[in-house]
């Protein structure tokens, strides 16, 4: 049935009038030329991520990208640049170990490639040995809950390789992730492992958050690696294995961070915003460069290539560097709750956080009516690579925004393959990042923010 | 006005029949479901360039490409495997040194990356010392070529960033590459240098291949990195720049090849011939990764995607790997001078050497009524990656074929952003390669074939 979507989608385009397009179609490309020419995104984002490097809410390197972040956007040419204040969490991670001790009457050390995950409890750093118990869902879990009891459980629930679109495999994955760790203490398990949400071909663990049930004792939860999680499962199936798990992982009291805000004053519409943004905060492992340095350099980018050309926004556009979208999400809510305190009238939002990679199309959360306006001005952006303008999409850090105020939701969508390879893990580098592409994505990205400011909503 | 065409390829899109076109709908999700999670071209790739490596034309390491090709053509399920012969040129690099001695009265000795180009005279393996004149381009040769008797000269037009799509950039670049030697031997120039085929952030030299006007003297031709180019042009710009040279390179005579050939014979047509294929050979550095060991995996995983899923074709399709591709094309004209020869009848071709990039379209060589045809296919195909087919494309090896027979002929276009950071370097290599986007190219192809085999040109 998607075939038909795809014919409803492209029958839908109309023409613009002919000399608006060409007006449209000029101002476009001398966006792209100067983008892909004189784009400043691929050097900030080295220095973010080599100077800098991750940056988790509350550490010492997330209060200097948030110093790194306001000087940027000066850089970049904002009118005006503010920091907006918010109560965020203070995990850390300390030390942490996962080993394999046996496996049947063999002893055996080996170390697997493990993180805790994100606002996991830890083991007070003091080690849990125990015999595991390995599922491949919930379903097996649920059918065999009599053998949890003082275990660790392993969920090694694949990416499911069908689904094109990366992103759906990540969302059906995730539960594990997210949850699984107190379904496994309602029945007295000790500890959960979770098969890391990737469909790589290495063996790099993958944090991210996860929360509690409170209805249930709290217990470490950690992530392994994809060729570690298929070994143990396999052993686990076939021996009795016996692991040795370790962390000093702990949440301390939150501490003031800042959603670091851009502006461009509107000169007809000033009291409509528009906002583009992605998150400063990055998990504490890697260089947090994909996720979300390349959202971060993107938005200063559009701000960079409009003044650049002389832009004069007809609406006040907020290019923001949300902080702890990771763990907490609280910039995004402080984002929304200030908006809607003061009332004002937020048109709307941008987010680009699914990685610095080759153009694909953007997904909205709107009006089938205001979705199909928008669809007309595919024929301006597909040169660039924007090959779609669809149903569906948005982002964490803006969707507080549409919960609150209805504003209409767009999230940046590149090609998915490479994300989920680099996503929350150690390999998370600048060096994975390919100029063009990244450049690509700003400059479509710039062209629509410009749409939207011209046109209205 | 490309954003008319954009509109008018949209809008020729027609409903297939209802019915048919679930059909096909359904065959391509399993083409699909099958490619993403049983493809074997990733594993095959890595055979391809772990165990064998580079493959130049005439070397031991494309004889052993050769007996790789017929056994993995057999497993992914040809009716027959058969090599097609051909002579082809042995090209030698042994090897090369070029350094820059001495910048004004500063004696130095800075070895810049370089690679003599495909093709290229040496210098007997004995150094040649002389002077650099530089030039941006040959409008600027063309003012100053009183300057250029005795002297190195180097050439440093670099990539045009602005065209979207890298292989324009590489076209309008290349005549450097191609052709520069001969022009500067006119004029009494030593030996030619210039900048890297490439728009990468690294300094890794570009060999490829070069041909010589034979009205002049054949003097070596070298390409260097593009940091290294932008230095000596610098430099040469500002000062005296002396530069040695040497290079062991030889072309030697000329030996037996082949075409590595498998066929799944018609049913219904089989005097009908579709091909598709990518060529075997590669460049001397690296492993052939992208290119074009990426189109070879992707030929056979076709073969063996159509063959492992029943399908039993209307018409008869040749799987190629072809023969000397990079320095010759031999193998191309042979295949086309055989089809001849034997007066086959040859529909369509369509060749896979972009790189092993995430889909976005295929381009055509065909009449405007064909195109029109194929255009209707596009619904089918959006899902899955394939965002347009449009005119223009083809491929070096399947020309031949259009030029004898006036065969459609299509080229995969994937995506091009990175594929010329790795071309024709030591860097183009399998860990550079993604599995998902590998598959994607594949099932795609594999899904084209299908029609076009089903629907006939």
């Amino acid at each position: 049935m998607k075939k038909y979507l795809v014919v409803s989608l492209f029958s839908v385009f109309t023409m613009l009038s002919f000399g608006q397009t060409q007006v449209d179609s000029l101002f476009i490309s001398k966006i792209a030329n100067e983008v892909l020419v004189n784009g400043q995104a691929y050097d900030w984002l080295r220095d973010l991520t080599k100077n800098i490097g991750h940056r988790l809410s509350g550490s010492q390197s997330f209060n200097k990208a948030v110093v790194w972040g306001e000087e940027t956007m000066k850089k970049a040419g904002a009118d005006v640049v503010f920091l907006q204040p918010c109560s965020i969490p203070v995990w850390q991670r300390g030390n942490e170990i996962v080993s394999i001790i046996s496996i049947g009457d063999k002893k055996i050390a080996k170390k697997l490639s493990a993180f805790a995950l994100g606002n996991s409890v830890g083991t007070d750093n003091k080690p849990i040995t125990a015999e595991v118990v390995a599922f491949k869902n919930f379903d097996e879990f649920y059918a065999n809950t009599n053998k949890v009891s003082g275990k660790i459980v392993l969920f090694n629930y694949p990416f499911n390789e069908t689904l094109v679109y990366t992103p759906s495999a990540y969302g059906d994955a995730g539960k594990y992730r997210r949850s699984a760790a107190s379904i496994v203490a309602k029945y007295g398990g000790l500890a959960m492992i979770t098969r890391s949400l990737s469909g790589s071909q290495d063996n790099f663990a993958h944090t991210g958050t996860m929360s509690y049930n409170d209805s249930f004792p709290k217990i470490p939860a950690f992530a392994i690696g994809l060729k570690d999680a298929d070994f143990l499962f396999k052993q686990a199936n076939t021996s009795k294995v016996k692991i040795q798990l370790q962390s000093s992982a702990v949440l301390k009291p939150d501490v003031i961070g800042y959603n670091v805000i851009g502006e461009l004053k509107g000169t007809e519409f000033p009291n409509e915003y528009i906002t583009i943004g992605g998150h400063l905060d990055s998990w504490d492992v890697g260089e947090g460069a994909h996720d979300d340095g390349t959202g971060c350099v993107h938005t200063m980018e559009v701000l960079r290539v409009l003044k650049q050309l002389g832009y004069k926004p007809k609406r006040t556009i907020r290019f923001v560097l949300f902080a702890n979208e990771e763990n907490g999400l609280r910039g995004g809510l402080k984002y929304a709750d200030e908006a809607q305190a003061k009332n004002e009238n937020h048109i709307f939002a941008l987010e680009s956080d699914a990685g610095g990679f080759t153009p694909r199309g953007f997904g909205f959360t709107t009006s089938p009516a205001t979705l199909q306006k928008m669809q007309e001005w595919l024929p301006l952006l597909f040169p660039y690579g924007t090959t779609y303008l669809k149903a569906g999409g948005g982002g964490a850090d803006i969707g507080p925004l549409q919960k609150a105020l209805g504003t209409t939701l767009a999230g940046y969508q590149p090609d998915s393959q490479r994300y989920f390879d680099y996503h929350h893990t150690h390999n998370d580098v600048f060096e994975h990042v390919n100029k063009r592409e990244l450049h690509l994505g700003a400059l479509n990205m710039a062209a629509l923010i410009y749409l939207i400011d011209k046109y209205g909503l």
